[in-house]
C-alpha cells in the first residue's frame, strides 16, 4: 500500500473548511475590488537570484529551493556548484517589485493590486505556524504619502467591518517621525533600530520596561529624559511642537496629520484609528507612514501589518517608485472567526437530494435533477438507487441537507415531485416545473 | 540592480487577464456547486514517496524535487543519498487518493469534489506548454458505474453551455467494451495496449490508417475482419450483438447504454454526447466508461478528458473504492476563450473615479468616495491632486473608466457632485448621497 503521509507544516482544507476560507476571502476582495485594487498572481516559484539576499541572511536559510535537473544537476553534484536554481515564493512583497520592474511598461500606475496566494517557508511548525500559508497583501505602487496611506486605512477598516468585527483598532505611526525623534533626543544612528526595537515593547512591558531597556541599551540619561515624556504623551499635536526644529520632523507629523485627516474624509470613525507613537515594525524597508491592526478582545497580536517603502522597488527598476502597502494575517484572521463561529454560512453546499423511490424512477429524478439545476437550485441525485428508503433519508438527515425531492412510482405517473423539508418535515407535492417557495430565492 | 526575470515556463498574471481568468473559474465553479459538487485544496509540496511511482518512469523525471535543508542535506550529500525530500504537486489525482486515504472517516461518501489549483511539471517550455499550469479536476469517490459517470457529463455539458460554447461535442467509451471487443476479436492481452493506441488515431488517420497500423503491428487478418466493421458502424447496437457472447462485453454496453440514457434524462441533448468506439483515452488507470469533450470548431485537441478508476484509490486506502472523474483544460479552453474575445467583462474593474479640482477639493472627494463605496460602487480617488484638469481627465479615459465624480469649490459649496459618464460624455450634477440611475444597480 502507497504511503499517505502529509509534508510537515502543511495543511489539507477538505470541503467545510475551505468554503469557510473562500467566503471570507471573498469579502475581502469585494472590499478590496470596491476600492479599486485589482488582483494579481504570480508563480509559485521564483529564480534563486530574485529571492536571495531580500529578506536577511536568516530569512534566506527559511526558503525552499527546488533541485536543479538533468544535465545541470549532474554538472553542479559533481563541482559542487549550487543545486538548485528556483526557490519557492517566500512572500509577496519581492514578487510585487520583481512584476513592477519586468511590467513597467503595461502596468497603469498608480498600480493598486492585491495578491492572495501562498507562500513557503522552511520554519519549525508548531501550532498556528505553517509552512505553506497564505498571504493576502494590497499595495498602491506610484502613489506618495499620505493619500495613499490613508486609502489603506481606510480598506482596512471596511475589511473588518464587513467581516464583523467590532473590536478592532488601526495604529498609525511614521518612520521619520521617530527618526527625527531619535535625532531630537540624541540617540545616534546606530543606535536607532534598537530604539525602535524598544519602542515596540511597549504594550508588553509598559512605560517603566522601556525605559528599563533605554537604559541598558546605553543611551543617556538627556535622551530619555526627552523620549519618555513624548511617549506618555502620545500625541501628534506635542510632538509637531518638539519636532518643530527639524525639517523632517515638521514633514513627517504633517504628513501624519493629513494622513489622519483624509482617513476620517474617508469614513474611518476616530475609534477604529489612532496615532501611536510606540508603534515601530520590525521590518527594515519602511520609509514613511507605518500601520498596523488589533483586535482589542483577542491576544493573537496584530491581524495587519503595512507600511510605506519608498526605496524598496527602486532596487529592481533601478528608479525610484513610491509604494505603501499592507498586509493581512489571513491565517490569524480565519482562526478568530473560526473561533467565534462568525460567518457559518451553506455556500456551495447541496440544497436538494433528489430521492428517487426505486430504479424504476431514477430517470424521471434525473429529470427532476436537471430541472432544478436549471433553476440554479445546488442538486444532487441519491447516489445509490437500490437502497433502502429508510437509509436514503438516514443520509440525507446526516449531511444536513435542507430539501428531498422524492420521486417514486406515483409522482413519475403524475408528472408530480414530493418535496420534503427536512427542518420542518413538512411535506408538499408539486407539479414538475413548480419549486417551493422556500427554493425560489435561490 | 536586482535580477528580474521569471523562472522559465512560468507566467505572472496581471489583472486584466487574471480577472478574466477568474471570471472563467467562476462559471466553472458555480456549476460544479449546482452539481453538489464541493472544493478541495490541498498542498502544493507532496512527500517524494506519495508521489513517486505513481506516474510511469517518463513522469517521474518531470516532477520538480524541493532540496532537503539544514543536517538532512548534509547527511544527504555526505552519504549520497537522496537529496529531495518533497516535490510539487504532478497532478490532482494522486493528491485525491492521499486525501480519500487520510481523511475516510471524516468524508462523507460518495465525495463529490473539484478541486483547481497549480500543477508543476518539468516539460520542455513551449508555446502553451507551461511548467506551472492550473489544473481543474471533478471527482465523484464512492459510487459505482454509470450514474456518477453520467452526472459528469451532464455536468460537462453545462459547463461549456454555461461558457457560451455551442459546437462541442461530449464523446463518451467504455475500457470494458474495447476489451472485449479485443476478445472477441482474437487480440491478445499484450496486444491490447497497442490496440487502444490505434483505435485513438482514428481522428486523425482514418479508417485506412487504423487497419495499416494494425496490419504493422502484427494483428491477424480475421481479427483486422473483425475490427475494422465494428469501427466503421461505431454502434453500441451492434456492438451489443458482437459482444454478446461475452459477459464483460454484455455488462459493459449495458452500462453505455444506461450511461447515455441517464445523461439524456439529465438533459443532455444528442447533439452534445454521442458514442465512439474509437476512443480510448492514454491513462492506463481507467477501468470503466472513459469521456473526453471537443470544441468542434477548432483543432486544439481534447478539451476534457476522463474516466473511471475504480482500482486507483485502492493503491492509497488498501481496499477499493470506486471513482470517477474528469479533468478540464482550463488553460486551452481560457486559450480559446481569449482569442474569441468571449466573456469580455468589467468584474473588479473601477467603475468611478472621484476627481477632486484642486487640493482644498479633496477632503470633500473622500467624503463622496466614501459615500460610492458604501453603496458598493467600486471606486478610486484620482492620485495626484496637483494635476492639471485635463490630465486628471486624460488619465481616466486611458484607463476606460465609465464614471467621473467631479468636486471642486462649487460642488463642495453647494454639497453636490458632478457625475460626467465617459462614454456619453453627458454630465449631472446631483446633491451629496445621490447616485446617477447607470450606477444604482451596481
Amino acid at each position: 500500500m502507497a504511503n499517505v503521509g502529509l509534508p510537515a507544516g502543511t495543511r489539507d482544507f477538505l470541503p467545510e473548511q475551505l468554503i469557510f476560507r473562500q467566503k471570507v476571502i471573498g469579502i475581502m476582495k469585494e472590499v478590496f475590488e470596491r476600492y479599486g485594487f485589482l488582483p494579481l498572481e504570480t508563480p509559485a516559484v521564483e529564480r534563486l537570484d530574485v529571492l536571495s539576499g531580500k529578506y536577511g541572511a536568516e530569512a534566506d536559510r527559511l526558503i525552499f529551493k527546488v533541485l536543479k535537473r538533468g544535465e545541470e544537476l549532474k554538472s553542479a553534484l559533481a563541482k559542487g556548484g549550487e543545486l538548485a536554481d528556483m526557490g519557492l515564493r517566500y512572500d509577496l512583497t519581492v514578487p510585487l517589485c520583481r512584476v513592477v520592474a519586468m511590467h513597467q511598461n503595461e502596468i497603469d500606475f498608480p498600480f493598486r493590486r492585491y495578491q492572495i496566494q501562498p507562500v513557503w517557508r522552511a520554519d519549525k511548525p508548531q501550532k498556528g505556524r505553517y509552512r505553506e500559508f497564505y498571504q493576502c497583501d494590497v499595495d498602491i505602487v506610484g502613489q506618495e504619502a499620505p493619500l495613499a496611506d490613508a486609502e489603506l486605512v481606510a480598506m482596512t477598516d471596511e475589511v473588518f467591518t464587513a467581516l464583523g468585527f467590532s473590536n478592532f483598532s488601526i495604529r498609525v505611526n511614521h518612520r521619520q517621525i521617530l527618526s527625527a525623534l531619535a535625532e531630537w533626543a540624541g540617540i545616534s544612528n546606530e543606535q536607532q533600530a534598537g530604539f525602535f526595537s524598544a519602542l515596540d515593547k511597549l504594550d508588553k512591558v509598559g512605560l517603566d520596561g522601556v525605559k528599563k531597556e533605554f537604559e541598558e541599551r546605553g543611551f543617556s540619561a538627556a535622551s530619555v529624559k526627552k523620549v519618555i515624556p513624548a511617549l506618555e504623551a502620545n500625541s501628534l499635536e506635542s510632538l509637531g511642537k518638539d519636532l518643530g526644529g527639524s525639517e523632517k520632523g515638521k514633514t513627517a507629523t504633517r504628513e501624519m496629520e493629513n494622513l489622519l485627516k483624509y482617513a476620517k474624509n474617508l469614513g474611518v470613525s476616530s475609534n477604529a484609528v489612532s496615532y501611536d507613537l510606540s508603534l515601530a515594525r520590525g521590518l527594515d524597508y519602511y520609509t514613511g507612514p507605518i500601520f498596523e491592526t488589533v483586535l482589542s478582545d483577542t491576544n493573537i497580536g496584530s491581524v495587519t501589518g503595512g507600511g510605506r517603502y519608498d526605496n524598496l522597488i527602486g532596487l529592481f527598476t533601478g528608479r525610484e517608485v513610491p509604494a505603501t502597502g499592507t498586509s493581512f494575517g489571513l491565517e490569524r484572521i480565519i482562526d478568530v472567526l473560526t473561533e467565534r463561529g462568525k460567518l457559518e454560512g451553506v455556500v456551495g453546499v447541496t440544497q436538494v437530494v433528489v430521492l428517487p423511490f426505486d430504479e424504476a424512477s431514477l430517470g424521471y429524478g434525473l429529470e427532476v435533477a436537471a430541472f432544478l439545476r436549471e433553476k440554479k437550485v445546488r442538486t444532487e441525485v441519491y447516489p445509490f438507487a437500490k437502497d433502502k428508503i429508510r437509509d436514503k433519508f438516514a443520509w440525507v438527515s446526516k449531511r444536513k441537507i435542507a430539501f428531498v425531492a422524492v420521486v417514486g412510482p406515483d409522482e413519475m405517473a403524475e408528472r408530480q415531485v414530493a418535496f420534503k423539508n427536512m427542518t420542518t418535515a413538512q411535506q408538499v407535492k408539486l407539479p414538475f416545473g413548480q419549486l417551493p417557495a422556500e427554493l425560489q430565492s435561490s
